[in-house]
Parts: C-alpha cells; structure tokens; sequence
C-alpha cells in the first residue's frame, strides 16, 4: 500500500543548489494519489466545529475545494493582489526578495465563523500567517492549518505557534 | 430552490463600461451554491469514459480538482509560464492586449488518455484552445469542455466548435 510521500516527485537542486525540490503536482498526476491526498487532509478537519474552508492561491485551492465540497462548507478565496472583483482585505508579506500582497474579499468572512486554511506546503510560514491576519481581521477564527507537505526546517510551525498546525508529510530539511 | 446562477453576483461596468462582471467567487461563498456547482459539473463528465481532468490555472483548480476527486480520476494542471517545475510544454495565446503562455508538464498525459478540460469561464475561448493543442501534443484525446459560465456573445464556442463545449451557466452578452 503506497503512502502518500510515495507519490512525491523530488527535484534535486533546483531550483538552487542544495534545495530539494518536492514536486506536489507528482501527487495529483495519479488517481490514487490525489484521493489519498484529499481524504487525508479531509480527515483531519472533519469532526470539527468550523464553518468555512479558505485556500491559498493556487495549489490551495487544488487541495481546499475537494475538501469544502466533501464537508459541505464554502469556499473562500485567498488571492494575490488584484485578483478579486469586489471589495477586499489585504495584507503585506516578506519573500525572499521584496514582499507581495495577499488579499481576500471582505463579506468572504462573516463575524464568528470558524475557519481551516489549506494549502499544498508550508514552508516559513509568512503567506499563512498574512492570510490569519485578514481572517482575523473580518472577525474570523482560525481553527486549524492543514497541509500537504511541511519543509520543518524552515521553521513555520514556529512561527504559526498560536494555532494548531497538521500537515501531512514532513519533510526535516528545507 | 435556488439554481446556480442565483448564485452568481454580477457588476455592472466592471472593469469597464458596458462588461456586466459575472463574479464566480460568489458562488463558492455559499456552501449551498458551491456543492451545486461541483454537482452539476460532476454530472456532466460522469458518465463519459475519460482518463483525467485537466483544470486551467487558477480558477479552473476549484472546480476542476473536486470533480477529479469524485470521479476518481487524475488532476492535471494547466499553468501560466514558469509555475511547473519539471519539464514542459506550451503553447501562446492572445490576450485583449499582448500575448501569454501556457504550459502542461510533458509527462502528465499519457499518449491516448481521454481528457476533459474544466475551467471557471468560457470567452473568447483562446486560453482553452491553447490548452487544448498542449493536450493534443501529449497524445491525448480531449473528450469533453465543461466550464461553469459562458459568455455566449464573444463566441467561444464557436472558435472551439470541433468540440462538446458544455457551460452550466449561459450568458448572452459578453
């Protein structure tokens, strides 16, 4: 029986020396792969209490929609700057070099609804924090981060302390 | 009972005068609105014999991804130029101003799969009769279009007329 980092593609060096490469797009390519990538992370939010699913664009949105649809929940659209048609929330966040913008569409939250964000990977941990900080903002509450893979040495579980964090792969390096 | 398109937010004059905007987030931000899309979009392929989804970057991942999942099927991405690691293929198109590019990783259709192509929004039709010529390139046989809304005066259908184009969602202006 295959396990799900089984159906992992890694890419050595790339896209720098030293860095390996974990090719999530290696997981969808098979049909057994992507529903084990689906069921896992369903499984980990579906006996919570929680109203909504937000993804992150956009291999988030690859492993959030599955996962709202499989629970019943919306489905709500964390984008990159410019992206969304009506009116937004938005914030800033550091990249290796320079920052970027996050925004999210301000009825996308209602006050007192409970969120899980989904994403493909959590790396430093700085686009999920942003997207908290916009939840946070349109009176949400996050209850728990999911993701598929986790690069641990890179220390976002660190950085994201005050919330509960899952992720499905760990991988110790960067 | 709603149907889907009550679901659908529409801006007038955005993002100039005379567009009506049809904004598909809308429809994902109400659970109820979000399963009736993905249902009807599931019913449109069920009964096809085809191999995999493919979904165009980054609105056709949340629709196209939870129809893969339930169909058990594969789920191919479709991405703007450098977002894929491993090698590629791609193919231009042209855009009201200029021209952009779209790739497919070489190995993610096999030579005589059955594909179905899912995406948010049929217009013009340009960005999925690109990715069509990538599929057809690979060696797949593209079965099916299927798409959640149509902009019926800017003929899309028309130009992708070689194909079974179908859209939940049929507008007649543009």
């Amino acid at each position: 029986m295959k396990k799900l980092e089984d159906y992992v593609i890694t890419i050595p060096d790339f896209p720098e020396p030293g860095i390996m490469f974990r090719d999530v797009t290696s997981i969808l390519q098979d049909p057994d792969g992507f529903k084990l990538a689906i069921d896992e992370l369903t499984d980990m939010v579906k006996d919570l209490d929680f109203d909504v699913v937000v993804g992150a664009e956009s291999r988030g949105f690859i492993f959030g929609a599955p996962v709202a649809y499989n629970l019943g929940k919306a489905f709500i659209l964390a984008r990159k700057k410019g992206k969304l048609p009506r009116e937004t929330v938005s914030a800033e966040y550091e990249l290796e070099y320079g920052t970027a913008v996050v925004e999210m569409h301000k009825d996308s939250i209602k006050p007192g609804q409970k969120v899980v964000i989904i994403d493909d990977l959590i790396a430093t941990g700085g686009t999920i924090e942003a997207i908290i900080k916009l939840v946070e903002q349109l009176g949400g509450e996050v209850v728990k981060l999911c993701f598929v893979m986790e690069l641990a040495g890179l220390n976002g579980r660190e950085r994201l302390k005050d919330y509960t964090v899952d992720s499905a792969i760990i991988y110790e390096g960067k």
